[in-house]
């Protein structure tokens, strides 16, 4: 029977808040097509991946073939421009509010770098210290400093060309962009920012202003030490889709500006432990699995908290297969498992009944040790020597 | 008879508007004891101004003695201060908006370059380029920049010290206050900078945040370079009573951010050619005298638009005498003649109908011509070189 006020929820994604609806008080999970259909972004159709492996000379990423980055806008720009050796550039970013990333902060990072490989160009990637400041009651301006550190430490581990890559924390680098900054501050408005952003009057003046600040280095004249007073051209910028927002008014107001507009790529979450309604929360340990993780942790956490598409007996099981589609364990090695062939196979055997959820777990504790072993392995090469590198702007 | 609507017009006073009320159609000027009340600032009472002679040796200044700087808040806490020898600086700023200062402009600067002088304090001095540009439509950074530029030369031929003042542009010294910028900006939220600035839907996002950028230099620690590691003491800020907003604002905050709470000293403005119910407005040349008019200019136009305050015959005039508080060449007098008892003779004889307001139109031709004079010779001795050694905070 149904629960008075309990009939539907609406999904929330937005820039602070990302949860999935319910109906008749039961989750649904978070609607990507949903999310793609409101944002006004395009769905990634097979063609454009046989685009992207022809011109690049390389299988696309997992996360491609996968639909895990799953929508776009413009990406046939980028693509066009690639083919006439026209400039263009990556952009990401990371809010520093921990010491250490969590899984699911590298999957953009990971991406990143396949696309840094695949088209060698230059990539930026803000640290947005100074919003975490702002936005977060209990974060001091000294906490969000050093987490930008620690995060760059990270995101350099996940193997960026140094030659090409320049990492910045809004704090330090705020100045070489100021003017871009002011550009964009002045061209959008209150309600338009109170409309996209849903900001209330309780918002403090440096949340409203922030936007600025997350939009400037969609253009590549912010970065005057890497192009100097070349054109650039335009951002290819992959993102999770929940920032979609600052990149919809950077591509509304560009052509105001005088700037190239940026083209998006965007990503599903990866799941909480707990299950596919929600995104890990580093504010919930036991939803994720952290890079600092041991290979302990990470067994048991998978083992203890991973939710199970599997039914509740072994009779059951065996007769009617495992649900991939919520079991967690196998979303993950859709993530980090390499072979096309295995993953199906996996897929074929656990929704027959004939892998039990215990084995699944199993070959998932393996696959995430790997990458996060192999992460770690590489973090340990990282000094302060190296972030200084791949943080350095002034002459 | 009354028109429909024309009952009462009350008056507004805003960093961004002033204008006098008016009742019955008639402009009833600016009620600056009812803006002082309303901002909740008190009244510089004679006792004080006789403790600044004591402490600072010297006569206190015209601007004071006539009440032009008329209204305070915790003036007695800097003077305290100045007796123990703690210490305190002085803050005070301009929005460059043209090439070229107005006289009404110059007030302040003379104001406190007499502060200086008198206390033997720093001074920092606040060039909103970033401001101009994002509040006015047809200002470009480039002319704000430049407008700072040639705006600090003026400054500085109000004969500040070179080696206790600072002049900053805000787009080049932004970086240097922003961690106090970004502490601002997390304290001030929507509502509030709503309900004291005015903001409405309509405004850039980045001037509901520019109050942070006017607030950090109220706090020394935004001036390393000045001050190193020491703590430099509270503000004192002399300013024209529409930037109140700003100064409130500050004095609320300060406390939360563990800083001191700066001590304000507020004037009237200087009256526009037209009247004493407006200011002197540059986008009105007829309203106001520039410090680039020629002599011959000075003569003409105080000559033809100065509002006088004489009859409207000379056998009424002879009969009835002259208003000097709304006579215009009479208010200038008040600013700019140095003696104390010429003035008092000229209004009495003014008012008795002795002297004529051709008579004093010229009286104030002179001594105009002569303020303008001086400035315009010190100016011409500002190079870019001078500039350059008052603005400098890099090593």
């Amino acid at each position: 029977m149904k629960q008075h006020g309990e009939e539907k929820k609406e999904q929330v994604i937005t820039p602070w808040e990302v949860t999935g609806g319910s109906e008749d008080g039961v989750k649904t999970g978070i609607d990507y097509k949903k999310v793609m259909d409101s944002f006004g972004c395009k769905e990634i159709p097979p063609e454009l991946l046989e685009r992207i492996e022809r011109q690049t000379n390389m299988k696309v990423h997992p996360f491609l073939r996968r639909g895990i980055f799953y929508c776009h806008r413009d990406l046939e720009n980028i693509l066009d421009r690639h083919e006439k050796k026209l400039p263009f550039f990556l952009y990401t970013g990371r809010g520093p509010s921990s010491d250490a990333l969590q899984l699911g902060h590298l999957v953009p990072f990971m991406f990143c770098k396949y696309l840094q490989d695949a088209f060698g160009c230059h990539v930026v990637i803000q640290l947005t210290d100074d919003e975490k400041f702002l936005v977060k009651k209990d974060i001091t301006l000294e906490d969000a400093k050093r987490y930008a550190v620690e995060n760059a430490k990270d995101i350099i581990a996940c193997g960026f060309d140094p030659q090409k890559t320049f990492i910045f924390s809004d704090i330090e680098y705020y100045s070489e962009m100021f003017e871009n900054i002011l550009r964009v501050q002045k061209t959008v408005l209150l309600n338009q920012a109170r409309a996209v952003f849903g900001f209330t009057s309780e918002d403090c003046i440096g949340k409203i202003s922030f936007p600025a600040t997350q939009i400037a280095p969609c253009f590549s004249s912010s970065f005057k030490h890497i192009f100097g007073d070349e054109d650039g051209g335009p951002a290819l910028i992959p993102y999770a889709i929940d920032q979609d927002p600052y990149f919809r008014v950077a591509r509304d107001i560009a052509h105001r500006l005088g700037f190239h507009k940026p083209s998006s790529i965007c990503s599903q979450f990866i799941p909480g432990l707990h299950g596919i309604e929600s995104k890990m929360s580093a504010s919930d340990p036991t939803s994720c699995i952290y890079t600092t993780d041991s290979q302990g942790e990470i067994a048991r956490k998978i083992t203890k908290y991973a939710f199970s598409g599997g039914r509740d007996t072994l009779a059951e099981h065996r007769r009617l297969g495992g649900n991939t589609s919520v079991d967690i364990a196998y979303q993950y090695l859709s993530y980090f498992l390499e072979s096309d062939a295995e993953l199906s196979s996996i897929q074929q055997q656990y929704t027959s009944g004939e892998m039990l959820s215990g084995e699944l777990k199993k070959r998932c504790i393996q696959e995430v040790q790997r990458v996060v072993g192999l992460f770690q392995e590489r973090r340990r090469g990282v000094t302060g020597e190296t972030v200084k590198q791949f943080m350095a702007f002034k002459k």
